[in-house]
């Protein structure tokens, strides 16, 4: 989970959007409706096998987008583009990857610019990210990345910050010195108001600079407080837009705190950028094993047949975090757990686990299904929550804080830094099985993961070779994110011996044990992803409208009613409640046997 | 594989058991009905929790059976047992296992005899096998073993023999030494021809001697080439049957080579023996996990969806050993890898992996579906089989024999060291799904493992994912028998990164990392169940009939036609035909990928 920000302090809260949609369509004159990029840059990934894929996919301009003066482009591309004929007039599901843009790619760059890149999560994430990118030759030949900020800072002080923290991952490769010498020297910095437009727009001339000519791309990771979001979408898109190449921006949660708030965000982003422009990051959704969900289901056929209520007793999305808000819970009090984790995160994995065969691996089509899941949904229910908060503990010597021992929080906080909940999918598929929840601060454990209860199996010949228990003796099949990212199925299994004596045994894939290779962060494939305009692990208006339909109902009920939490000691396995709920719906949490 | 006797050159092969049935008769007057006897002396194994079950379960004698005189049965039998009324009348189901036998534990005794005690098997399976149970305390209190041979040997001499061999499995325990020594003492030896009357009832004095007046139970263990089988079950029937408790056979293969001899055998059997008294040992049955094979499938929800032609592409049985016949071919010769390997262990093995689920895990209850399973099966066609010898085969300095080299083998011998065959069951579950054997000898490795290759992804998202082998993209479920134990599921996995790569990992279950404890040897569990009389795992008269019934069309028409063996290098992965009898069925073996 991130909620770094560059600077949670200060910041402009005004009125946004002051800017109209129709001067931004001067300049769509007659280009305005498709314009596809492509290229077959290929991905490297090591010595890896990848299959050729355009590196970048097709872009689409519409109205209300930035757009790029018709003559440029002209310029830009290729007889071949118009040979095939294609540019202004066919439909953009044709038109994608049908350009070959080979001839271009010596003339085109991608400007990424990380705004807020003096916070934690740049620091963090996003540039070792980017330098992981560059270091397996990820990122195109020409490339310039910006750090946009408030402080003050050279270009060289900000190479030196990012130094530091670019050893994480990579320290142990060859020419790594080398490769984060040159990777350094394509950073930049630029200090500025996040919303001025006057600010951006000297910005923008320092990426003309850069990109010296070339056709441009331009990506601006938004990595900062969400009430910033706006004055900076505004100021990035009317000031420093590409001029002939997209432009498209990655915002991190939150999506606002509930139906209400986010729908706003959504319309106010959409002032300035069409959804297509639009990346919302869920981390989560790039990790390896959520990424590996849809391959196991619809790759194995051992799988399908058991992907519905006629085989699923239960799935249960559970999240731990072993340490508490540790003097940052003042961003965290606002939003709570649910938000925090829930509605996002968990709702996300719950979508992708459950949803329809897509009718191929292409973005809309799984968000699409996506969708589907989502408002197939019925939306929480109080009966069906239970929330907790974390309260100081002493072991041994240590005394750990409760969550209000917070300085950043308040004293009198009801925000649940836990919470469980019973979800239902009322379709076809997933009728009445209960699909558990459940996701907590300062736990006895640091772990993600998905776990799958299977029925018991009728008419058992073995049931006397089980323990009076008989839910111990259902199969279930364990998706752990992180950490030690792993995939295990139990089995029962007849001890080796004389006796009949059964066990759970598992049929264990460990990756550490498996696969050699260092498994990527997250933010490298969704960078990544952003780079090359592949929509599928971003969330689209439509998905992030129904996941909040699900929870806004309840989230208000709590805050109405001043539902107090159920206390729990900081590093304990959580409130008692969550037991309790299980067992209302015949269940019996995975992680705690 | 074993066939070792103990003296596989002079034998009596004349006319047998001219002793009638009515003769027998005699001693039957009026309890030839039902005995049941029982016990509850459980199974220890270690710390292991087993439960607890009869030691000994209901045993019947009936007409033309060895039985008791009717004085001494009322003497041994507890007042419980009359009290019950059950002993003259019940029918043999309820009987079982009601009559508590507790008070006669101290007064019973088990009396083993090694009928050809000298030979190898005796030495290396099965004289440890019964210091194992005795190790583990899984023996009654009181018993005897007895080496019967035609060796003159004394007791002392006996016991230094097998004591050579004991250490094999046990010797890393505790106080194994002294557990040696009092088993040690336990062992006797009697030197006898095998067809003698009178030598058996020597035998018999002295196993009165040692049962000293106890309730005693006789367990036969002929280890003897099968033409002198009858000669030996007829005087140890008559002469050396337990004059008031069980007697039991176990009986080692050949059961014959074709369905005549084996039906002629049979009956021969059932002049002296009821079937409850033959206990057919095929000690693959015996193996951790083809016992495990019922326990896997019926007690997992996950496996028995997928158990059906529905899922189901094809099943492969595979043996393979990694030498020859090393100059002991002369019985092997007579056989051939067909009727040695695949018409006992590998069809067994398919029965159980194939049959329907039994109304109980009870033995008749097993094997009755496992005889529906031969009935339901096409007898092979030549067509569908391929047969291999090796030759012999040079690497670097060291060069290995041919089977015609072997100097027990005729050098114009025609018999397979090798076959692969397909074959079909033609019932509504695995109509049109290949079962495919493969046995060899002289192969590149040794092993035993069942492998089953599920069906493709219908419309699978991935196959392009894939290479141009889509065969190589399916789940493979793999159970490997021997050597190192192991359950691992095939399964496509995405390759961590930031491609989206799938290879085929392993969800995995390899015993060694797992359990810590030996696994049995086959031939402990098959001894113990003999001591039970638990007849789950030996081959009843009618399955074999039924075995015998698929294979002897192409046996014959195999001789008849002098068909040639493909030859093959000793040491090799066998002959090339089997690749295409595969094809055919549009499989592709599992082992040699």
């Amino acid at each position: 989970m991130v909620t770094l920000y560059s600077s949670p302090s200060t910041h402009s809260s005004g009125p946004v959007a002051s800017y109209s949609n129709s001067s931004i369509g001067l300049y769509n004159y007659h280009h305005n409706k498709q314009i596809a990029v492509s290229s077959i840059l290929s991905r490297k990934f090591g010595s890896l096998q990848i299959n050729q894929k355009p590196f970048w996919n097709a872009v689409r301009m519409q109205d209300g987008a930035v757009a790029t003066p018709p003559s440029k482009i002209e310029n830009e591309t290729p007889l071949k583009k118009l040979k095939n004929g294609i540019l202004p007039v066919a439909p953009p599901k044709e038109q994608k990857d049908t350009i070959d843009f080979d001839s271009n790619k010596a003339k085109s760059t991608v400007s990424i610019t990380v705004v807020g890149a003096s916070g934690d999560l740049a620091k963090k994430k996003i540039f070792p990210a980017l330098f992981a990118l560059y270091y397996e030759g990820c990122l195109p030949e020409h490339f310039t990345i910006f750090g946009y900020a408030r402080s003050k800072m050279t270009d060289a002080e900000l190479r030196n910050m990012v130094s530091k923290t670019l050893t994480c991952r990579i320290d142990k490769r060859e020419n790594c010195g080398e490769k984060m010498e040159q990777f350094l020297e394509r950073c930049f910095y630029h200090s500025g108001q996040y919303d001025s437009l006057e600010n951006f727009a000297e910005l923008d001339k320092k990426l003309k600079e850069h990109e010296a000519g070339r056709f441009s791309n331009r990506l601006f990771y938004l990595s900062i407080p969400p009430n910033i979001f706006i004055n900076a979408v505004r100021c990035a898109s009317l000031s420093a837009s590409s001029a002939h190449g997209w432009t498209r921006v990655i915002v991190e949660k939150p999506f606002g705190r509930d139906s209400e708030s986010s729908a706003a965000l959504t319309r106010s982003l959409k002032q300035y950028l069409n959804e297509d422009q639009i990346f919302r990051i869920d981390h989560y959704l790039g990790k390896e094993l959520v990424e590996n969900l849809s391959v196991l289901r619809f790759s194995n056929l051992i799988f399908e047949p058991l992907w519905s209520r006629q085989c699923i007793r239960n799935v249960q999305f559970i999240f731990s975090e072993d340490f508490g808000t540790e003097g940052r819970g003042g961003y965290f009090d606002h939003y709570g757990i649910i938000r925090d984790i829930m509605q996002n995160h968990l709702l996300q994995i719950l979508a992708l686990f459950a949803m329809e065969t897509p009718v191929s691996l292409d973005a809309e089509d799984i968000r699409n299904e996506k969708v589907k899941v989502l408002r197939s949904m019925r939306p929480l229910q109080l009966d069906d929550v239970i929330i907790g908060q974390y309260k100081c503990h002493t072991k041994g010597d240590v005394t750990y804080p409760g969550y209000t021992d917070d300085k950043t929080v308040p004293k009198d906080s009801l925000t649940p830094t836990f919470a469980a909940a019973a979800l239902f999918i009322d379709n076809a598929r997933w009728d009445g099985v209960p699909f558990l929840m459940k996701a907590g601060k300062a736990l006895h454990t640091r772990s993600a993961e998905i776990r799958v209860q299977f029925r018991h199996v009728p008419g058992n010949l073995y049931n006397k070779n089980f323990g009076s228990d008989l839910d111990q003796a259902t199969n279930e099949l364990v998706i752990r994110v992180q950490p030690n990212e792993a995939i295990y199925l139990k089995i029962n299994n007849k001890v080796p011996g004389l006796g009949m004596r059964l066990d759970r045994s598992n049929l264990n894939l460990l990756y550490s044990a498996r696969y050699s290779k260092e498994i990527p962060d997250a933010y490298e494939r969704l960078l990544l992803d952003a780079i090359e305009g592949e929509r599928r692990l971003f969330i689209r208006s439509d998905e992030l409208d129904a996941a909040w339909s699900l929870f806004t109902p309840v989230l208000k009920e709590l805050e109405d009613k001043k539902i107090v939490p159920e206390y729990y000691p900081y590093g304990s396995r959580g409130p008692i409640g969550a037991h309790y709920l299980a067992a209302r719906y015949k269940v019996r949490w995975g992680d705690l046997v």
